[in-house]
């Protein structure tokens, strides 16, 4: 592209070797084209870096839209804080264009919060949902009544087969505990033991996302490294005198721990317990690059932080709703976040980095 | 923010608690402000995540600006090809508000190339530049010449002390080096050598990156293992025969290599090397996620990747002038890239995400 050069119809026209009408039919989106048509005109779009232009239709066109997102409510500091951060991110930015993000809770550990959150958004006024699909069934119903009112809906963190969303943006869990069992077995030896944490919750079943990272994390094992003994630990959320006496039995000498792992964002409560009685040779796995945990890593507590740009989950999946509402644009069905691998030595330049 | 709320100055003004005029005069840049208002306003305009209605500027301003950007020519599938396609994508966004960018190549291999494109550049009339400076003292004088005119200067992938440059982005190299022996070394014993590569150009000396990257492994060693010997091998650049030689006679069992590990992006050429003679148990450690290295990374020929999302550097860092110059913003001086870690595992979910 040349400085000062904008791109016409009649340029397109011409190098896909079609009439300057056609272009403009599937410009606008109207009229019938063939799709051999069209894909030749995408093609060409594409290799001229075409953006619509979107200033132009936006204030000619006057039409407003409404997202809704529904996440969990969290305390400063959690996970769900960083989701939170990419959804404002992306409103500042889509507000020129007419579109409106509403923002709605939920209380992840009340499973009745999530379902009236969800009875309500069933009969919403909007032109597309996005949220993260906790409990599998009401999802399911859920998405496909939203199928019948013809509203698109995009997953963020979790995802449910065989339910009808537009895209799901969010980590590839069992990958994501493969990787992390390879980083964190590279510090350990055959005779020493692995300890697996997992937090339940009063009336949920295990999130499906730190099932597959444990399913992931097995698999590396089995295939690897099957001399390794795993000892299962449940931690109970809400009960920490419980949690500190599991802790001190897990961590027991008589266990010859070599490593432990959990598969939900808070190893630093397993750092501190660490921390608190000067464990030293054990490694930790952890995920996720929240400020306490990223406190242990650089503490040595926690050995390994696997990330996956949370303000991006969101980010993205409203952008690509508004990609696919507004524009009229085609969205990939799934889009995997990568698997962030942090030592002490690289997390600064991972957490400090902005894009711009 | 609600749905439908646009932010305005009387808005600003109630929040920070300074009058209309003055958020006025500052967001227009104009009049005296006390350092003291402007910095509240600053915080305001975050926490209101304000941002300046570009449109209606762009399209009542009618001025148009031109930044140019010097790299290294290169070939398909090479380290630089990321890096202009970064500069593609935002010259594709930011054309609408009249903002171009005129792409200008040097050949990295002949340093007169480079001096004669430094020696234009001096002269051209734009309103920026953002460049990779890959020697010394010329990029000194350039830069020293286009303070004189008032011409800002970003520096892309490589960074120069004592420069007058706005603003640099790219990897903190020596850590990059440091991070890459840690991950490395879990895979290496004690009694272990591991080959250093590097490879000369002629007429060139090193370049500043790489040396710091060395730097950096070998500070490491000497922190952590100082027990293993490195052994060093100076590549040629262009001479396939003389390097053929070098790494079989670095390879040689008698060497009792446990690692190897390359600086610049073409640990392709050394994975090609351990395939063509079936050796297995040498760890290979090499830079950035050109598709080659992704290859032999997937086929175990390497065993860990270190990215710098090349692509990024040059979208952040001419995003970063469009901010400087056309929006009036500040901004940061060193941007540092992260340090992304690539084992077989996670590799493709880096690779194939995609920034919406």
């Amino acid at each position: 592209m040349n400085p000062g050069k904008k791109i016409t119809i009649k340029d397109i026209a011409k190098k896909s070797g079609l009439s300057a009408g056609t272009v403009d039919r599937v410009l606008h989106n109207r009229g019938e084209v063939s799709e051999k048509s069209k894909a030749k005109i995408r093609k060409t779009l594409e290799e001229l870096h075409y953006e619509p232009n979107l200033i132009a239709s936006s204030l000619s066109a006057k039409k407003t839209y409404l997202f809704i997102t529904l996440i969990p409510s969290y305390n400063p500091g959690d996970y769900w804080e960083e989701v939170d951060k990419g959804i404002d991110r992306v409103m500042a930015e889509i507000a020129k264009f007419n579109v409106f993000v509403e923002k709605r809770y939920f209380n992840q550990f009340d499973a009745q919060s999530f379902f009236s959150a969800i009875d309500d958004l069933e009969n919403a006024e909007c032109n597309g949902v996005i949220f993260s699909p906790i409990l599998r069934d009401k999802s399911l119903i859920f998405t496909a009544r939203m199928k019948q009112r013809q509203i698109p809906v995009v997953f963020i963190d979790s995802q449910i087969d065989n339910a009808d969303f537009l895209a799901y943006f969010g980590q590839p869990s069992f990958q994501s505990g493969y990787v992390g069992a390879k980083t964190l077995m590279l510090q350990v030896k055959d005779n020493q033991n692995v300890l697996l944490f997992r937090t339940l919750r009063k009336g949920f079943i295990g999130a499906n996302q730190t099932l597959q990272r444990q399913e992931g994390f097995l698999s590396y094992l089995s295939e690897y490294r099957p001399n390794v003994s795993v000892i299962n630990i449940e931690l109970q959320a809400g009960n920490p005198d419980l949690n500190e006496l599991l802790m001190r039995q897990a961590f027991d000498v008589r266990n010859n721990v070599g490593a432990a792992v959990i598969f939900n964002s808070t190893a630093y409560n397993i750092a501190d317990f660490l921390e608190r009685n000067d464990i030293q040779n054990v490694v930790l796995l952890g995920y996720d690059s929240l400020e306490r945990n990223v406190h242990y890593l650089k503490q040595g507590q926690i050995s390994v932080l696997i990330s996956q740009r949370p303000e991006y989950q969101s980010y993205n999946a409203i952008k690509a709703m508004f990609n696919y509402v507004v524009l009229k644009q085609p969205v990939n069905h799934i889009n995997y976040m990568p698997i962030d691998l942090l030592y002490k030595e690289n997390v600064d330049f991972y957490t400090h980095y902005k894009q711009y």
